[in-house]
């Protein structure tokens, strides 16, 4: 099973979240998805987002999360805040700038409080620091993080080299991968074994764009 | 016409909030209140809180936006984004360690986007360029800030002063204070002419003890 992740980032109101939402659910009828797909709003979206969610069997996500437990925190979001709202996190996104010891932090708190967190990271070499059981992991893919929606040429050769050294360090761990994904190089991607799915940021704001990326890796 | 801001900061789950927005609505029954009285939930209860303000001739804020307008900021909350839930945002808010040009972008956005900023300073000398046309601002009081909810003895005199400087400084202009404000406390506040009502943080957590505020108030 693979998880295929919309990350709407900061570019919905919500008069376009009730589009997409509607949108989605004409889309897909009453079709059902051997894969996890997952939507991840900004966080003021979750409650409507999450309502919808469990009527179609998709799954939510924050799109941050404190690495605080609760308290004195204008501002931040503590896990056991969208815990009413969604089962995952995505935690340390190469846009938020964290340094490590911030999102290992995240990425407990998410597991204390039963939270899947979707631990991103850039450095292959961090494979192994980001990793514990229970974590998911998500290459964003330094080579082709796309910049305000302009997608760069993909390198598949070097992505496919990459998830070999995946399989080399982490033997049975699947990573998610994250970098401009789109309809056009998600056949590539989904014939990577360890590949543990996709991370969508511009594709996925378009529901029918994200249900073509769902569809191929079904 | 004074501000009375419950700032929940990162305290309370979904559960929490029904509880708090129900008590309060009990205790409230049909009074209405001659100033104005707003309640900053965590962003992921934006959505429940507006519903139960709207319902109340309440207002609801934010406690955090982006800097940025739109776009790749995962885990940021746009303007554009909370404007369907609040017409008030709390911005640069101690706790979150923000720079004075952070703070001042925050500002603008959210004039441009029809939001009233509720900007928060520390040091007093700080007033007039944290001041703009259509922004609120908000003195946390350095001598008086809590920590996790220890309230520390209130120097009256000392506030007063600070508020002839504000007085002197920016005439007929009103400035929120807060600082652990209470019950307690409260009524030595209210007598200050130019204080523009007052950002409560773990006294607003309990619906009769912010009601007690308000009616201090007035």
């Amino acid at each position: 099973m693979k998880y295929i992740i919309a990350n709407w980032k900061m570019n919905m109101d919500l008069k376009q979240v009730n589009t997409w939402l509607n949108g989605f659910k004409d889309l897909i009828k009453d079709e059902e998805f051997k894969n996890k797909v997952l939507i991840a709003p900004a966080s003021p979206h979750l409650y409507k987002s999450s309502q919808f969610c469990g009527d179609l069997n998709l799954e939510c996500s924050s799109q941050n999360v404190s690495l605080h437990e609760k308290g004195a925190h204008t501002g931040d979001i503590g896990a056991f805040e969208i815990k009413d709202y969604c089962n995952y996190s995505i935690v340390g996104h190469s846009e938020r700038k964290e340094d490590k010891k911030t999102v290992l932090e995240k990425r407990n708190i998410c597991l204390e409080h039963g939270i899947t967190p979707i631990v991103c990271f850039v450095n292959k070499d961090d494979l192994k620091e980001y990793y514990v059981d229970g974590a998911l992991l998500a290459w964003e893919d330094p080579k082709n993080i796309s910049k305000d929606g302009v997608y760069r040429e993909k390198d598949s050769t070097e992505i496919i080299d990459t998830y070999k050294y995946f399989e080399t360090e982490l033997p049975n761990v699947s990573i998610i991968y994250g970098g401009s994904v789109n309809r056009d190089n998600a056949d590539k991607l989904a014939n990577i074994s360890n590949l543990g799915g996709v991370l969508i940021g511009n594709a996925s704001l378009d529901p029918q764009h994200f249900l073509d990326i769902i569809k191929i890796f079904e």
